[in-house]
């Protein structure tokens, strides 16, 4: 099998991952910025599909109207030069020190008013260039101190935000969803909606929940130390899965951002199964960062790592699911049963307390004493991660 | 003021709490067992409003109906004699080897069978006793590797199961709402519903959510690194924070069950002033571990030393709302425009559209160069805390 | 290749892991008491070397010597019969309750001597059964609490300890070397020793320095978040790795024992590449748990994965190092220049205050723009690790 | 009690802390910049002995020997206007661009000479100015990917670098000693010497040992989970406490530098117990950083709260350890047992083996029913810590 991307492969990169200079908490920029133009030009001839921005990415803050006009077209005629797309966009409300205490949840109300219109003039113009899906990562709503922010009130706050955008979107016609993006920790010292799992409960309270999904980052989730495809996998039960950002991550540290299938390979592997028997079909985006120890042709070269192990990974979990010995483990795992309900065809709760053998004469030790014959199956999965069954 | 505890502060302890008898994965136990009747005598004089029980602690798994009936006779004699109270109730569905793959999502399912039977038998019982929540830690529906569980389809094991049971107490007419625990990992490699977030979002999902509600516990979340309190914002913004597990955790590691204020005393702090700000009137349940090192005088110092702090901090986090330098502070961090909506009152979206001081004529910088006086406010927050104010 | 171990691979397990019978913290045993010859039977037939034990596995705590022979006895049968060997031995100074407050920096004085001779006695009989390491693993040598432990006092008492078992096997003349094994916390709050640094650092403050070096064991430095591959080295660096435990561990949690190659597989290759690489001679012992879930089949088919994942590994190191693509990335990555000292043959410190071209004429930028091709390295490694080369 | 600093009290700064500007990975700066005479100035007000730098907080990279000369003069004068003392000082070997692979043990061979020569010209101003400690923070001495760095030849090299200093301090004269930083991760994936244990073991392998201690910072070993308390105490015990650098963090995440007393209180209030009990008298330096929600009014408040914070931890700590109720619960948890050797006085190893009351005859049930008294031992440091005694 071919390891080599095509557009129909759906990979889409932000114009900040690879655009990133490389300047980081302890030192300067390594790499100059680069063209959004020319990135596109460039994850085009490597095969991607699209490509995805803040406003600020693509139209440096306090440009001018005539200066943001330039900005688009140039971006436009790009993506018509190489047929690009952008499957979906967000703002930025983290890089200028007025969003220092966040957005939506600022303690200053006059920046919460700033930062909504920021955001539905980027909405926008993300409609315009074709996006569907608008990210929310809410960078800095959160505190470093326990009375800095009253979490309730935030809370009111963020739902107010959000509310006011599926009106808008509603109110605009717009065929635009968001997918709210949580993380943990850093750049504030906790961070609101933390993990996939406030977000997805927070959505419920929202009064237009159909157009809010999450968009899980895989880093983010590890930096919590939590399971990625298990977090993902809630999130396609309540089927909120609206969009991914792709990395990698070594554990429970500072936000590494490395490119996909570098950190946890295993956890990598687990999802690309959950994503392609699922079917999912949402924008897969590479949010990454190359490491600033690289010049451009590291960085290309880390751009076109991220889309080469999706494909490999993918392989290999096809290749497990169609193993006949795995599917034999996982009879013997009893995959099987975990799909049937607990109850019976037609039986009720009635019957189940009327039923002896479930309790009265169930035989507790017999039913302890099976194995479940999960190392046999886990050792499968290691065999056709690593290419080395056969 | 003191910090002696009475019955009128509401602490509840588990029986399995002071009842450990210090077995670890590494250990065999160094306590003998203690009855269950001597627990509640012991801690009705330490000033304990009441206990709390897996249906195991009080009746050995296996025992006959004739011996079940004695040792709940025998507990109940102590409950009337003490006037202790059984605000809640739960079931082990970890102990015995039956349910090495969980209970509710075991992949067998014979045991989901005996598990929902299992719990319905000790609600019964736990309704009798007067309990009006019921809680549900799922301690092993989860796995170690990644094909053992389908986690989609175990969600929906999940929720067969909580909604069976909220069928149950509906259908029986019991006066009883179900708190669901998370935790992260331990003693799975990955437990489902792994945070506060997940289980609120799960709750969503489930066909009489009115009955269900969330269980956190203080090291869970503190497992995962998260910020306690803000989790518990979280719950109680959403009208679920059904009951509370008090202990205390050493950051991101095994799970500590250390006696409440041990662990991060700035979180417990700040949980506490948040419970007893927001009005929380559920169970407050100490759910800790004496460690292996005591003996039953340093079993009963331990539980004692959680009902004092629980009081200490509440009175220091009363100082601290009441002191005019803190309130000046908080406005300073404007705390109060949080609480006012970005809206103005009557606004509409088009009027926030249409308002050019919003955006376009919006002083950015002079905004960004307001301070938030976080710092001044945490650290009246750690003199409160500390009692060196004044 | 195969990857099927043969005792010339020098793979080793303890007899406590294939024997763990899956008592946790939360549940009760899962399967029965396995016979120790039974083991090495076991172990044999899968292609392990030998055994490694701790007194009390083999010899159950309180038995009478003449138990005690017998014991001895039909172990030693056993790998007579097979050939096995037992390259290493240890002391279980932590699952009696005697134990709780540790052995060699217990408070109580005479469970410190009790320990010491507990040690002393299971080295004459590591010796007898021809082991030429010692590990000490300090179990329980911590605290819960900060007065609880006078950590400079406890360390004089750790190093009084080992001193005196230095002198021990001196006097008698045994070729025996010691191991000390780290590990941060669990079963104690905080373990002293955490890390493999903390452990060589304290060797060098012994009597007989040269008698003790470190048992490095993959969990333990992965519980504190450190990539265990960089700590082997600085071990190999010192000249002081005696002993590896080879098992997984799934970030920063409690203590997994997950079988070798599960957890970060990454660190697992790089791990087993510098041990090739470096030509680490001493014992090899996959110190894993089987999980709980898993009847018999599954313990010998979990530990037989964590010899075919050595194997493996091993095999993709090896093509990774002999790749000429690689080679060249190396020099690319200056490698090479990593391996020359940074002053020239004969240089002297004057010699590099005197060279202008070090710094006055220096070209800062254009050093500072040159890339250093390690994410091409690092997909190159990917590839090899997950046999997507060629 | 007065919470009032003085020079007295011995507390230095980094000009890098208060002087921080607030860039951050997500985001600009949010503070202009503030000269180094000015902060010398402020903090002397404030009580502090002294500040401490790295040669780029003084002297901009890049600067000519008369800007520098300029910058020197500037800040000598306010040094000699207000009393303040440089008792350390270090060398910037991270923000530029050249240093994106580290200095000592950057692939790039020209890169290590141009970096000690920046070291070595730093430590020429470091004792112009009086410095005593010279502080080694091997900021990006490290690796994100595995075959980026071998470690086993980095460490060579980092022990040439410093074998290469100690000369020079020594061919000089100079009254300096170097305390090395370890630092676990962040800015790189993994750094070399991560813990302190780490970097006490690589410096007994140094041709001038002597010269070389550790500076540990609380943050760094937290970042590990490690108990920060117990790696000073190993310092301690090896005499290799050079240097502290004081902050806050709240666990396992980003590197946060924080004010000393937030995040973990109650590790910071065993820290200033014991270094009070040791009676360090090293430089004892904030090491913070005031976060970036803060105008200077913030930065101030926030430095004044260090030094307010180690004070009433300072007053707490007596307070516990002057409490005879502390004194008898540190005796019935047998600390003065612990004190004692293990072997008698005069007693030798034959004396230990042959005394049969040690193990033939030693009762371990009863020793193992002893209570350890650790619960009411730290529920009375709880109760000093909140001043909630009497």
């Amino acid at each position: 099998m071919s390891y080599q991307p095509t557009p129909d492969d759906g990979f889409s990169f932000g114009l900040w991952t690879v655009g990133w200079t490389g300047r980081d908490p302890f030192g300067d920029a390594t790499r100059a910025a680069i063209d959004p133009a020319d990135t596109v030009r460039r994850l085009a001839d490597l095969g991607a599909y699209g490509v995805s921005f803040h406003d600020d990415d693509l139209i440096p803050f306090g440009s001018s109207d005539t200066e943001r006009e330039s900005h688009i077209k140039r971006f436009r005629q790009a993506l018509d030069a190489t047929g690009m797309k952008v499957p979906a966009a967000t703002t930025n409300l983290f890089t200028h020190p007025v969003f220092k205490d966040g957005g939506f949840t600022n303690n200053d109300r006059e920046i919460r008013r700033f930062a909504l219109r920021k955001v539905i003039r980027n909405i926008d113009l993300a409609v315009e260039l074709g996006a569907t899906t608008y990210v929310a990562w809410g960078g800095r709503e959160g505190a470093e101190s326990g009375a800095a922010k009253d979490v309730r009130v935030a809370l009111d706050r963020m739902k107010e935000a959000f509310d006011l955008l599926g009106d808008y979107v509603t109110e605009q016609g717009y065929d635009l969803r968001f997918a709210i993006e949580p993380k943990p920790n850093e750049p504030r010292g906790d961070i609101l909606l933390p993990t996939v799992g406030h977000a997805l409960a927070f959505i419920e309270k929202l009064e237009r929940p159909e157009l809010f999904g999450v968009n899980p980052e895989v880093g983010h989730e590890q930096m919590a130390g939590l399971n990625f495809p298990h977090g993902i996998a809630q999130a396609l039960w309540a089927e909120k899965l609206y969009h991914i950002d792709l990395n990698g991550q070594h554990g429970i540290k500072y936000d590494q951002d490395l490119r996909f299938g570098a950190g946890d390979v295993r956890a990598a592997f687990w999802l690309v199964d959950l994503l392609e028997t699922a079917g999912y079909s949402g924008p897969k985006v590479f949010d990454f960062k190359p490491p600033r120890t690289e010049d451009y042709d590291g960085v290309w070269e880390s751009a076109a790592g991220c889309m080469r192990n999706y494909l490999i990974l993918k392989e290999r979990a096809a290749s497990f699911r169609a193993d006949p010995d795995v599917q034999e483990a996982l009879r013997d795992s009893r995959l099987d049963q975990l799909a049937q309900p607990t109850l019976g065809e037609g039986e009720t709760l009635a019957g189940l307390l009327a039923d002896r053998t479930a309790f009265e004469t169930f035989d507790v030790d017999s039913a302890a004493a099976r194995g479940m014959a999960f190392e046999r199956l886990d050792q499968l999965a290691m065999d056709h991660l690593l290419g080395a069954r056969g």
